[in-house]
């Protein structure tokens, strides 16, 4: 009798909880709140909260130690990290999987952030072709050989509808202020970025002593190099013109880059000449990110390149976390995270 | 041994699984997508996406054969479901433990769904205090005595800081279209709203077969009555002069109201007088649903208003989801589900 009792709760075990775990994503805890921001007085006495961050937080049962804090880039919010565009996990799924605590995020004046403090006129922009070349998809409207982007209809216009206007003028510093006001409040973390939440990342890691790593995935603008030694590629604007690839920072907050460990990853189809510029810009700020990893490494730092060809994955675009290879990916950031000791 | 091997089962069971259960979120699947939308075409060709809706959706394991689509009011994005001002559960989370999947949208033009097709210019608006009292939590800067929500300044903030604006003037017809193609999309579901979202759900009913049953919290405006008999209140523009609070339908149109079981809340401290008419337009609301509710059930219908108070609970602001008692409210809604078989 007592036998048949373990048996039965064995069997259920088994079959109610042990079967979940390989699928279902157990969440000890999940919530949302807006963090950072400025209040507004007018003269009347009244006020405006704005400028926040807008944050989505899950916890997993059993979490790693250290969450990871999700960056998207321009013109994209906390989707970039979800579902993928073909429907399948995104980075925010399958590193929840891997144990982490995600923390997704809308930038001030973006998506779900969008209460701005700033005056803003906002239209259709026709840019959807633009935006398939930059993302390195293909030339429009043709798909590169061997693509890591499903090539469906229903894919793309996923994809086009992924994108949400600023609500406000671009200000990285805006943003940082705001995101580090969320690692001073949720305490040590990883630091994941995307494209311009790349610019970002730089700008958010002298506000805040929580960062414990960057994985800067195809990161672009504002690289920190110490005043004097900027190369040529970082004294170059970034083709919207809204800022200049590198920028000049004081040596003691250079040196707070090379305290981290840090590692950037680009995809594939880079261009070898600038004949479509929004394709060779992506090719520019690899040589720059080699030319800045080199100098913190010299400093003492722990920077990692991947420029994934060389290490035999190809086909990926500027979207390397949604790509469809983007669990292979996954599993390369868990092993440097492994590697380093931040797991 | 076996015995043995049986009980070390058994406490694993208990402890990391059966534990997990009364606390933990088992979701067998999570995503984002976005839904309905058009597709703008320039003089040069080229498109743009635009006017979707954004959806992000859990299902718990063993999930309930109807999800909840939860949608939100003016001003306001999913987060009204999501974590409370002072940091308590939400309908997401809440609903999701009772074995519901949730899909919690920004409607067009709002939040994460930001690609608008319209033109806009934003700006900060300061009309906090105002809020204050529209959403009834008192008389700015009073709260009213007992009220339903923590008077803390954290709180406070958090509540001002999840509203974010239009991008693109307010179209109920635009916000219905892709409300309307998220349920042709996930099949029959329970239709829960707020506030102006109350407004999209009675303009989406006609349009999809899927809504089965409609939970309207604190609804307002565009109540639909049969051409020639909207009362005097439903003539009336609302205080934002953007439209009427009722409407006049065809007769087949009305009639699909008679088909479905609806529920209608409203909260405490409804003034009497229109001396605050932000406040007192809430009052005219729950009577004009009243008259509503009488003739749906004339002509065969099922809907049920409910003024709190009439139950013996108090102080409920515009916010009853996320109010100090929302678990004994997502009780009542629940209790009505399963009276109504739609649990």
């Amino acid at each position: 009798m007592k036998t048949l009792l373990y048996i039965g709760a064995l069997a259920l075990w088994l079959t109610s909880c042990g079967s979940k775990k390989s699928d279902a994503l157990v969440i000890a805890e999940q919530g949302s709140f807006a963090v950072g921001g400025v209040v507004l007085t007018d003269s009347l006495g009244r006020k405006f909260h704005g400028d926040h961050a807008y944050v989505f937080y899950q916890k997993p049962v059993e979490a790693r130690p250290l969450p990871i804090v999700m960056a998207h880039g321009v013109g994209q919010f906390s989707k970039t990290w979800e579902t993928t565009p073909d429907g399948r996990d995104g980075f925010q799924n399958i590193f929840l999987r891997k144990g982490y605590s995600t923390y997704l995020v809308d930038q001030p004046r973006r998506g779900d952030a969008g209460r701005s403090t700033d005056t803003v006129t906002i239209a259709p922009t026709f840019d959807e072709e633009e935006w398939f070349n930059r993302f390195r998809l293909g030339v429009w409207p043709d798909y590169f050989e061997g693509v890591q982007f499903k090539q469906s209809s229903a894919a793309l216009e996923q994809l086009f509808r992924q994108m949400t206007p600023n609500v406000g003028r671009k200000d990285l510093d805006v943003y940082a202020e705001a995101y580090a006001a969320l690692f001073d409040s949720i305490g040590p973390a990883v630091f994941m970025t995307h494209s311009q939440g790349g610019a970002v990342g730089w700008q958010t890691l002298p506000k805040t002593d929580n960062i414990r790593a960057i994985v800067a995935i195809e990161p672009g603008g504002n690289v920190p190099f110490p005043v004097g030694q900027l190369p040529k590629e970082g004294r170059m604007e970034t083709l919207t013109k809204s800022n200049t690839e590198g920028v000049e920072v004081q040596m003691d907050v250079f040196m707070k880059f090379t305290r981290i460990p840090i590692i950037i990853y680009y995809g594939d189809n880079l261009p070898t000449t600038d004949e479509r510029p929004e394709q060779y810009e992506w090719t520019r700020r690899l040589h720059l990110m080699r030319k800045w990893a080199e100098l913190v490494n010299y400093m003492g730092g722990d920077v990692t390149v991947v420029h994934l060809p060389e290490e035999g994955i190809y086909g990926n675009t500027h979207f390397i976390m949604s790509d469809l290879n983007n669990a292979d990916i996954a599993n390369h950031i868990a092993h440097w995270l492994h590697n380093k000791k931040l797991d």
